[in-house]
């Protein structure tokens, strides 16, 4: 069956566009707003900070979205952190250059699709096996480009990386006798430490886990190799691992957008991202919102209510559920905004942000890479 | 910024579509993979049941694919049950008719549409509140068309519906005389019967969700409503509800996809959904696969791996980790098929099925209306 025209993902974006110029509660629901003024605020909270200590490489994977990518280079980032093959794509699509994928990559087309970007593009990937390195070494080779490559080294998280030190000036020996690729450096991500509530503890664990990310670079340097990236961090822990002399650059994502899980762990930046949903049933006790999880991700919790004494009792795939104190508020057709509980799921699940300053939309912009990710990206 | 050509929705199909002919194991990952044998089993069960009970709307929730909707159809289904209006705009464009959105709709574009979408197409919706059923009508007078409607009665969800019989009798009266929309029927979804996992105490609540409804349908026979459409049920109680005699058609949607959190409950259908990943790390204990939860939806449960004696330890956004017997099987750059653990949710997710047949991919199927909606449908 051919599709019919009207199902181009431009059409699905000039279809927002025409929400440009609406007041935020005109909006049709479900409609994920991102407010600008928080968004810039939290760019420049970081940006404040990496003048005085270690730089950014923004994680795109909590926004797929290359206006927002474009904000944080405009305002100092090193350069873009992305999780898939596809992302880092949509980013050099775009023209942002110096991405890092900071995770493992196998598979043919993946690793063809990003050795051809490597010609136009810096492009740099975490590597933990000689497997990968020599899969990556392949498609390189085959495109006549060269891809960075940082040692992955677990600290903590027991995702991937390597486990020992041993293994990462293994591994580093049989990187650089690899050709098309060039060794630049090691990652360590702490992800294991970032939702400790206590933040003294976060600190003590995160600098546990740059200690292990230390031995193993003064390991490698001791065998001669020459480390420029040293890579680690996120936003709950940006200002502890990110002020470590030896850590480079930070691969926070989520501070741009923040969320209701990560805004009470670091709430040097707001919230900037929000659902607008209509009520459509309302019983004395509850109103029932036309927005569940199929536009809001719940990995690290639930959303937080704008409204006041408004209690989430559940989230259901197209509704969610708020127990109301007041029987009179949020009557069959308003609007409601809830704080979203977790920006990098939610940005995946949904078309386009709605831009709004001063209280109305002034742009609408796509979100790129989602799920598998060939959306927007091909 | 104007996108270029490339991000068009059809681009994204057509990439896709290169996978046609490839083996089950070759896609690039991850895959969401389709075995058209088995979703050709769960649909000719179905509808072997229901030659002999009540019949089957099924709905579009689980799957959001024109595709399987017109198999389903085609299989003797009397429409397609929807969940947004956009998921019965995406049906409706592709021709199939007599589509009922089986929850409460809200908001001026959505009814607009909607409504426009009934001068060709019989559309029916749920309705709980004179405020809603007043809008519809609105909508439906402007566009110089007929909505069809059913009370939705709350059967013990506690989410939509009208709680009491009196309620029902008074919104009929109220919906009767309101111009735009037919009264058609009622609706009682026993959604928080459905994951009861012991069968006799589940055919037991589904037994007294029915008596609340038939106690409402009694109520507005008596008051001299004519009742049409009695609509319930879902996967997991269809040979319950839909054996009750005065229920004339199920809505459940998962039995056609089936996945790890309903097969165990309903047996009679086939998991025919499955996710392909690729291992991309590897320790002595856990294999690391490149699929997470931004491709498979954990609403109801974890994915179930194929493999023998693999536990699934964790699913994180991009990555799931394989806890493993074995230390020498799975190694990096090795394709995993997980059963997928929650359809609805992880059809959402992805951009297509991969349709598989005889371990060869024979078609690529779009799946619509995701997230916020307006994908597939504008």
């Amino acid at each position: 069956m051919a599709l019919p025209h009207r199902l181009g993902q431009e059409s699905i974006l000039n279809a927002y566009r025409k929400s440009i110029g609406q007041r935020r509660h005109e909006l049709t629901t479900p409609a994920l707003i991102l407010d600008l003024n928080f968004l810039r605020q939290n760019i420049e909270t970081m940006a404040a900070w990496t003048r005085r200590h270690s730089k950014v490489r923004p994680h795109a994977k909590a926004h797929k979205c290359v206006e927002i990518a474009r904000l944080q280079v405009a305002a100092g980032a090193v350069g873009i952190t992305a999780a898939t093959v596809w992302e880092a794509l949509a980013m050099a699509c775009a023209g942002l250059d110096n991405i890092l994928i900071a995770n493992e990559l196998m598979g043919p087309e993946k690793l063809k699709r990003l050795a051809e970007s490597a010609r136009e593009t810096k492009v740099l990937v975490a590597v933990d096996s000689s497997a990968a390195g020599e899969a990556l070494a392949r498609a390189a080779v085959a495109a006549g480009a060269t891809i960075g490559v940082l040692v992955d080294i677990d600290v903590g998280l027991h995702r991937g990386g390597v486990r020992t030190c041993g293994e990462a000036s293994a591994l580093a020996a049989a990187l650089s006798r690899l050709p098309g690729i060039a060794l630049r450096g090691v990652m360590g991500y702490e992800g294991h430490v970032v939702m400790e509530p206590d933040r003294a503890l976060r600190a003590r664990k995160a600098a546990e886990a740059m200690e292990r990310l230390m031995g193993c670079l003064e390991g490698l340097e001791h065998a001669g190799f020459e480390i420029e990236i040293v890579s680690a961090g996120s936003t709950n822990t940006y200002d502890m691992t990110g002020a470590h002399p030896r850590v480079t650059e930070l691969q926070a994502g989520s501070y741009v957008l923040m969320d209701a899980t990560y805004a009470p762990l670091t709430p040097a930046f707001k919230p900037a991202l929000s659902m607008l949903a209509t009520v459509v049933s309302r019983n004395e006790r509850t109103a029932i919102l036309d927005c569940g999880t199929k536009v809001m991700a719940m990995d690290l919790g639930p959303p937080a209510p704008v409204e006041p004494c408004a209690k989430i009792r559940a989230v259901h795939e197209e509704h969610t559920l708020l127990d109301m104190e007041d029987h009179e508020r949020l009557r069959v057709g308003e609007p409601v905004e809830m704080i979203v509980g977790y920006c990098s799921g939610t940005a995946n699940l949904n078309d386009v942000y709605h831009v709004v300053e001063d209280g109305r939309v002034v742009d609408v912009w796509p979100i790129l890479a989602r799920g598998p990710g060939r959306s927007g990206v091909v």
